[in-house]
C-alpha cells in the first residue's frame, strides 16, 4: 500500500463495484474499497468525495460529451437526428466499460436511493440536451420532446447492451432502438 | 376548530399548497396547515402521513386510472394508441384541479427533494404502463418505448396546461403533444 501504481482511480472504481456487488452498497466502506485496490483510504478520498461518487461522478462525462457532440452536428439536421448523432457519438465513452457498466447497473438496481440518483442523472441529461437544442434555435416543444425521446431510447438501448452478451455495438443498438421508437410512435 | 365541515382532506390540501407557496415547503408545519384549514393537527394526520404526502398521495390515482383505462382499450389498437387513449382518459382526474396543479408544481420546482420525488413518481407511471402493455401481449422494447414516449408527452402537455391560461383542455393538449412528438420523432 502507498506505493504509486498507475490508474489509482480506475482500480478504486473496479474494487468498489466488486465490493458493492458482493456485499451491497450500504455494507461497503471507503476503507474496504481502498484495501481491495491496494491503496490508502486517503487516496480514495483524493479521487471520490464519497462511495456514491464512484457510481455517479461529479463531472458527468456523458452529459458533457453529448452536449459537445450535439454542438458539432450541422444546423440543417432535424432535431431528432441531431440528438441521435450526439447519442451515437457519446457511445465511445463506454467502449471498454461494458463489464463495469453491467456491475454498476446491478448495484443500482439493488438500491432504491441509487435508483433515485440515476433518475436525477437521466433527467439532467434531458435538460442538457433540450438546452443545447434551444441554443441551436430549436423551439419548444420540439426541443424538449426530441431530448426526452433521445434519452428514453438511449436508456433502453443501454439496458439491452449490458444485458445481452451477443450485442457488442452500443451505437448500433441506439440507432436500432430509435428506429423502433419511431415505428412505435407512428403507431406501427 | 373541531366542528365537522365537509371535505376536510380537500381543505387541508388547499391550505397546504397556499402555505408551501407563501413560506416554502420546508418552512411549513403540519400544525400550521391544520390551523389554516380550520382543523386540528390530529385531523391532518388522519388524512396524510406527513406534509409531503399532500403533494404525493400514497394512493396514486393517476397511475391507477391509467392502468384501468389501458386495460379497457380494444386489444387491436397499436401500443402507442392504447397509451394515448389511457392518458386522455386519465385527464378527467385533473378537470377541476388546474389551480391546485399549478400551485403544486410551483412548490415542487422550488425544492430539489420534491423534484426527485416527482421523477420517481413519473418513473413509476412508465413502469406501470409498460407492465400493463406486456400483460396485453405487447413485447419489449415496444412496451417500454410506448410507455416512455407516452409519459414524456403527458409531462410536456401537463406543463403547458398549467402554465398557459388559454389552454383549458388537458386531453386535447395531450393529443396535440403526442402528435408533435410523432412529427419530431419522424425527423420533421
Amino acid at each position: 500500500m502507498g506505493r504509486w501504481k498507475p490508474d489509482a482511480r480506475g482500480r478504486l472504481e473496479q474494487a468498489a463495484l466488486e465490493l458493492y456487488g458482493e456485499r451491497g452498497f450500504e455494507q461497503t466502506t471507503a476503507k474496504e474499497i481502498a484495501e481491495r485496490a491496494g491503496l490508502t483510504e486517503r487516496t480514495f478520498f483524493r479521487h471520490f468525495a464519497d462511495k456514491r461518487e464512484v457510481l455517479f461522478p461529479h463531472a458527468n462525462p456523458l452529459r458533457e460529451s453529448l452536449v459537445t457532440a450535439l454542438d458539432s452536428v450541422p444546423v440543417t439536421a432535424a432535431p431528432i437526428d441531431v440528438v441521435a448523432a450526439a447519442l451515437e457519438s457519446a457511445c465511445g465513452l463506454f467502449a471498454e466499460r461494458r463489464e463495469l457498466a453491467r456491475q454498476r447497473q446491478a448495484v443500482i438496481d439493488a438500491n432504491t436511493e441509487l435508483q433515485e440518483r440515476e433518475l436525477i442523472k437521466l433527467a439532467s441529461l434531458v435538460s442538457a440536451l433540450a438546452e443545447a437544442l434551444r441554443r441551436r434555435g430549436v423551439a419548444d416543444p420540439a426541443a424538449i420532446l426530441a431530448a426526452e425521446v433521445g434519452v428514453a431510447a438511449f436508456k433502453v438501448a443501454f439496458g439491452r447492451w449490458i444485458s445481452q452478451p451477443d450485442q457488442h455495438d452500443l451505437a448500433r443498438l441506439v440507432r436500432d432502438t430509435l428506429e423502433e421508437l419511431r415505428a412505435v410512435t407512428a403507431g406501427k
